[in-house]
């Protein structure tokens, strides 16, 4: 196992330093193309690296910083997209060869808020094929023979090796949440749809726009910055938690969820969350679980099989543009995926509408719990990131949070066996910025 | 003003003769590009007529009839699409100089479906710049010095002047129910969401896919084909109103809805619609209005404004990805457009939270009519089309509509001066079915 790589720099201290003119964008991009330059090699993380097109803006950020009119406070934040969001310059190809060079030519709504906020767009992180389960070449930057997770599998990877202090990811089962568990940095996804999702080639109903990020502080601006600019998806109410998390805040209740994963996980990993859980006690915070609340029960019963739905409307909702390309461009999509394609395109109107109600259901019972708790904690994966590539890990812990469409945090506060592993925060939906107090309040125990 | 034009022949009459043997899908097409050729020079309804890829089409549809197996009902029936409608294979404009020449390789979820009914696509439709309000060279096939309407301006033309019996069409303000109104055809909107938008420019929150269509039976077939194949949008329920309408039935209760174009609306329009309505009352259904109606009062309270909170709501929405369009090609883009995306530009997130709120409650106020009335009805525009190609007419009774985001219908079964006037059936959320039974009933009497 290589040497513990250093946390990387949060970019609120970067920025410090750029007001005081003690460091300029420019120089801070060619810091983290260095380290691209030096890790990249066996992380690989980029699916492709716009050094010429970061320098420029890079260089523009430069000049605003000087003339003290910077664009946000992430002007000059060099940033990484995960590679099924739309950029006019570079190609999006979605992990699957069907889209090998691609581009459509314009930018997802996201990317044109974060070019318009200043930030600097370093390149695009490989993803597993159309975001799903078949992964990419990306190992994992804390031990190269282990996955990073998926399906943001380059953009976390990015963020823990320190080549950028944030990426963009999605998550429609465990995406953005244990990709940042195994490789031990923050991944956040706002309520879904808070977010505008346009020039992401996966709508799903699931589907949420987040970020990986070195610092909770990090990702949060990312999203404070697109939200200002072009809103959450049409009709849905833009991600509101303020343009920097909230003081942390000691919650009176949390409600402990095992999950489906609970069963699964490693005996270190329940230890580490137990241990957690414990301090939390000592500080007077009251964690309540199924077995003493009938609220908790409620809801566990109600995400228990949350995966198994979660993939059936996934599998629904694959009829386009999946299914549309598909029939175009077949030859070139993983048997794993077509079979997919096709079971959704079985399925009738009627059982897909079923499903939708019981995921209504199950985000009435969280609903329910917001009198009682300030908000859920578990863990983020069953173990640390498994070894070998081929698989991206077991997405039992994270399913939940897709399923209730809820915003959730990975916090990388545990460690086992040397290795990142995550603790999950499930929020109730709209209310990212209490969220943010009690993980503030969480990480700081 | 030109002989009146017959009616165009309805699909299920011809599908009739595909069954029978009697007539070819070829034929049929051939019969169809013959009025194209014969009238288009005038009504200029097409931006582009894909007469080879349609002659393929229509002999493979050809082939499936001979062999007893047709893909669906509407196998080998000629449509056109609204250019702002994604295709594979023609360029896609959205009537704006931005596009021209503009094709993004896939097609929208809609066409898709489409194609694998068997449906034979003739061309695409003008449309007004991005479905907004510049309009295109389309003439109104009754009188070419009037307008058709817009923003769905050639489908109701192409359809009117008999070049095919039906053409998909959008509708965010009026852009559906008023040019069918002013060229003489059935406009058909479901439910917002229960048609999937995937792969349409304007996904706005009121955004709605729906048919222009010679018949009701002909529209409603092609949004049950769509709906069977692709869904609805993720996450909505998609459109269940059946393989055809439901058996005319006659209402017990109709609301009269004045809304805010009652008072625009010429003496003629409005006596023709009452008379409509005592022909109704004399058939035994009890009409209501805002003067009886403490539930019908608040609807018309709650729907007052609504073209000025739907322009609000758009101009927000218009962030992407008319923003990033506009960041990249602004030349390109009118004037009149520009000022909107700045409007939308300059409008916080919380203006657009109360507005989406405001809209919710006028949905409430719909909804609250349910168990009294079957259907809400009034005009489907103020008159019939007026003088002018430059102005495509006053949406004042189409807005609420789309603003209450329920299924409507305008049947052309209104004559003022010797030209085409719909009447509006506006319906509850999910409920075609009840709808086009009312429908059937009104269209009878």
């Amino acid at each position: 196992m290589p040497a513990p790589i250093p946390p990387p720099a949060p970019f609120s201290a970067t920025r410090a330093r750029f007001e005081a003119g003690t460091l300029i964008p420019r120089e801070h991009l060619e810091a983290c193309l260095a380290t691209i330059a030096a890790r990249e090699p066996v992380v690989r993380a980029f699916t492709v690296v716009d050094r010429e097109g970061a320098r420029r803006a890079a260089d523009a950020s430069a000049a605003r910083w000087r003339a003290g009119a910077p664009a946000s406070p992430i002007d000059g934040m060099p940033v990484g997209l995960k590679d099924n969001i739309e950029t006019a310059d570079l190609p999006t190809t979605y992990g699957s060869a069907a889209f090998a060079g691609w581009c459509g030519g314009r930018d997802a709504a996201a990317v044109h808020a974060l070019r318009r906020a200043g930030a600097v767009i370093v390149g695009k992180a490989v993803t597993t094929e159309f975001a799903d389960v078949h992964p990419g070449p990306t190992t994992n930057p804390h031990d190269p023979r282990r996955t990073p997770g998926g399906s943001s599998s380059g953009s976390a990877a990015m963020v823990a090796a320190g080549m950028v202090p944030v990426a963009l990811g999605t998550q429609v089962g465990g995406s953005i949440l244990r990709p940042a568990s195994f490789c031990g940095v923050v991944g956040f996804k706002p309520t879904v749809g808070a977010l505008h999702r346009g020039g992401i080639g996966d709508q799903f109903s699931q589907n949420c726009l987040g970020t990986l990020s070195a610092t909770l502080e990090d990702g949060w601006a990312v999203c404070h910055e697109i939200a200002r600019r072009v809103g959450g998806d049409p009709g849905s109410r833009p991600f509101a938690g303020g343009a920097q998390p909230a003081p942390p805040q000691r919650p009176g209740t949390l409600a402990l969820l095992e999950t489906d994963g609970w069963t699964m996980a490693e005996p270190g990993a329940r230890q580490a969350l137990e241990s957690l859980l414990e301090r939390l006690r000592r500080a007077g915070t009251t964690v309540i679980d199924r077995h003493g609340s009938k609220r908790v029960a409620r809801l566990e019963a109600a995400i228990a099989g949350a995966a198994e739905q979660s993939l059936a409307i996934n599998d629904y909702e694959k009829a386009w543009p999946l299914g549309e390309i598909d029939s175009r461009l077949g030859a070139l999509i993983s048997p794993g995926m077509r079979e997919r394609i096709a079971r959704g395109a079985a399925m009738s109107a009627d059982d897909y509408v079923a499903l939708l109600g019981a995921r209504d259901a199950a985000c009435e019972a969280l609903h329910a719990l917001a009198g009682e708790v300030d908000a859920c904690i578990t863990l983020s994966a069953p173990g640390p990131a498994p070894l070998g590539l081929q698989w991206t890990g077991q997405s039992a812990f994270n399913v939940p949070a897709s399923y209730l469409r809820c915003p959730a945090l990975s916090l990388p506060l545990l460690q086992v066996d040397g290795l990142p592993l995550g603790v999950q925060l499930l929020g109730f939906a709209h209310h990212e910025r209490a969220l943010s107090a009690v993980a503030g309040w969480v990480a700081g125990v």
